[in-house]
């Protein structure tokens, strides 16, 4: 049994930190002008007050020094804040202007934090301004912890082929990197300033200063909460300056690699970008799903060249990367459409980003075993080696990836069948599976779909939905591994 | 460039063969009483002459003594046979009853020969016994040339982790498998003594003999073309022995694999059967979905136990081996069942059975491949090992196998992304592109289900499901292997 004492005070001080970030969502309920708006800022003064003495007293009950974590207790540290944040991140919806139930309240706070984007709110466009800003800083803050987890935790516990980057963060021959607090500083500071970059450049061509923010916070995060039930779309009036093309170029954005992204601009090396073999698949498929589907637009309803291509680069990156955006209703572009949409979705962005999904570097692995594998059939006796980023990829590497693909594509499954089971339709149950293990946000068809949310399904749907965003945002391992009765041994 | 020679040597004497065994559906239908079926005679007649004398000119020019295939032959054998096998066997449908066009045939023929059994066809009820003898062949002949392969190719060229059994076929040690000829035969006699036995039960429970005839060829193949438009169905009339018992029965042995059904037999240690790991766990896995569907059935509609286990039994055993056949419309089951088949339509019977889809080996060592993945997160210094059947699994096997899931639903999200561009609803898209790679038979819904068939596809969407089917049978990597430029060098 590993000991506890340094998982519950770290978790006691994030559970501590969140409530302190509460005091903003409630800064803004209080200079609303609305009245009614007003009153939601006592939600986020309780939910603060409990957070911080929640944590507070599980930190003080632990406190002492931490030496080192061994990796139990890093495992153990991940899933327990993580849940942690999610359950004290929820208590402001159940007391606030919604009066939602603590399982949608869940639900909302998981699909936030995790930065998958499902809602079970509908009526944002009334919404007061805390409420809005809430969900979209659980996002936001959801996607910090991403960007440090995949490059502090994942590499050193060895999730799913995350270590082919473990070399790439530790080197220590990269003198600039003093420590691993710093590393995780500078990586914050570029997420900080590209996410103030995309909120005055949305904020310039015309988007209201809230919104801008919102989705600016929401955008990086590639998490695709929005403060309009008609999304990004409702802000694409005529007249208006194309600021899908912005959200586009940011949704990207967040789905590159921040730790090469950080190199980059620490040494001036932008050559370095354009080297990156992950970048470089990841943009080539993404244009090469822009295309796909600008062409079938263009060929299949009356529309010009530009808006064919302005609908599928923002629909398509925000359904590959993950963000879950919307500027229509794509499920309403016919079968082809449907069906690209649906396996695109599991793709998401590179490793090391805040988006989610089996991401790029996987399919790239994976692309390699395929054809390490079809080369050894065809000459036994050969000796083949394949490589990623110049470096030979192991059997290890290779079993972790492919095992990563079976376990994503066995949980989709798993929780298609349990949805199914509640009397979901096929499509419903599919792509709200898909997009809860993938955390994407919005699914297919009718109920789930871009133009709907997920109010209707039941509760124990919406707990197992959650359950699923945590073990795809995770990467399945980290809370599969704290299921292994060896983990607790010894 | 590996030697062309043996390998239309070999594909030349199996297509003369073939036209040999059209001699039989001609006689059958020379034998009916209905004149119009009768005059069906003469398209077997037809193609039986030019595939014996195509097959046999190609094998008069390749003629020579064969030494050894390499490995390369053994690719370029396995899939220019397969293939020619279909183009010949097509034949008789387009000269045939339904005056059928090329890609029907071809598709037809395609479902056959891969032990599929989806098919374009309706009116069976009134169809020449000819053509409905052939199509049972078709699937029977498939199902002796999948034994074999599985048995003498496939571990051989080390497919999607078959090395597996390849000790276990080859071990020396075993002195009563004088040669693999020897061997071959083995598998062959007690394949065609279970269909005897299929055969004479059927028979004796009283199905017409040459309905029983039919339904012997293709449920030992797990095949699932049937004499009926209503399958298996049509012949469960009130007062009938439970026909569907022994069907279930006979699927089910269908799905083991024969090479240990052989050495069992030839032993006489039955005990080696029920020590197998794939058969525990297959009759396991079979069994609980059975019961979940029974449980399911009985608490939904108004049937009684029996019935709901009848009902369960049949159609689960029949989509969880591929076998395809219906006993009635489970796609109007809900959305439970609907889920439910779609997800155990992957999975197939044993390694070395004429079953298709995912095998039960590969699931048993994917978990495997977590279970060592997990113990090696959660203590890193520990040395950890996997055994399948006793012995330890390589990491070349894991490679394999994850690879083998990985090219799998690879090649389906492409298939169903390729159906819904022909503008196939979602539910057909995907059941179609499934039961086109795990060569099951039927798909869900309206237009591919139990109920319906296959005549109302674009002609492309045929033409790429019978490219899924045989990409399935031949278990993937023995078509992507020719694929490879390395392939075709030195
Ligand atoms: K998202
Ligand atoms: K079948």
């Amino acid at each position: 049994m590993p000991n506890l004492r340094p998982v519950l005070l770290v978790t006691g001080v994030l559970v501590a930190a969140l409530g302190v970030a509460m005091l903003v969502p409630m800064t803004a309920d209080l200079l609303a002008r609305d009245p009614a708006h007003r009153a939601d800022w006592t939600a986020f003064a309780t939910a603060a007050i409990l957070s911080i003495f929640s944590g507070g007293a599980a930190a003080a009950a632990a406190w002492g020094p931490i030496r080192a974590l061994d990796v139990r207790q890093g495992f153990l540290l991940t899933a327990a804040s993580w849940l942690a944040l999610v359950a004290f991140g929820a208590i402001p919806f159940v007391l606030g202007a919604f009066d939602m139930t603590y399982t949608d309240a869940f639900f909302e706070a998981m699909s936030g934090l995790t930065t998958t984007g499902s809602t079970v709110v509908s009526g944002l466009d009334d919404a007061p301004p805390g409420f809005l800003l809430w969900r979209s800083m659980l996002q936001w803050l959801g996607g910090v912890g991403v960007i440090i987890m995949a490059f502090a935790v994942l590499p050193a516990l060895k999730i799913g082929g995350m270590q082919l980057f473990k070399m790439e963060a530790w080197d220590t021959s990269e003198k600039f990197i003093a420590s691993a607090a710093q590393y995780s500083l500078g990586l914050s500071l570029i997420y900080i300033f590209l996410t103030a970059l995309c909120f005055v450049l949305l904020w310039a061509f015309g988007m209201p200063s809230f919104d801008a923010l919102n989705h600016a916070l929401t955008t990086l995060s590639t998490g695709g909460y929005s403060t309009r039930d008609a999304s990004v779309g409702a802000f694409l009036t005529v007249g208006r300056a194309p600021l899908d093309l912005i959200v586009t170029a940011f949704m990207i954005i967040g789905s590159l690699p921040f730790g090469i992204l950080l190199i980059a601009v620490l040494r001036g090396e932008w050559r370095r970008l354009a080297a990156d073999s992950q970048i470089r698949f990841f943009l080539f498929t993404i244009a090469a799903a822009t295309a796909t589907m600008a062409v079938y637009v263009y060929a299949r309803f009356d529309v010009d060249a530009f808006t064919a291509f302005r609908l599928s680069a923002f629909n398509v990156v925000s359904v590959f990367t993950g963000t879950g955006y919307a500027t229509t209703d794509y499920g309403a572009w016919g079968a082809f459409a449907v069906g690209f949409f649906f396996c695109i979705m599991f793709v998401g962005g590179c490793a090391g980003s805040t988006s989610c999904g089996l991401k790029i570097f996987r399919f790239q692995v994976a692309l390699a075993a395929i054809r390490l594998y079809a080369r050894r059939l065809a000459h036994p006796h050969g000796v083949f080696v394949e490589h990623y980023n110049g470096r030979p990829i192991s059997d290890e590497v290779f079993v972790s990836v492919l095992s990563f693909f079976f376990i994503y594509f066995a949980s989709f499954a798993t929780l298609a069948a349990a949805l199914s089971g509640f009397g979901l339709d096929a499509i419903t149950a599919l792509s709200a599976a898909g997009t809860a293990i993938a955390n994407v946000g919005p699914g297919l068809g009718p109920v789930v779909g871009p133009a709907g949310n997920f109010a209707s399904l039941p509760d124990a749907a919406k707990w197992l939905m959650a359950a699923g965003m945590l073990l795809g945002r995770l990467e399945f391992f980290t809370v599969l591994v704290l299921l292994m009765p060896d983990f607790w041994r010894r």
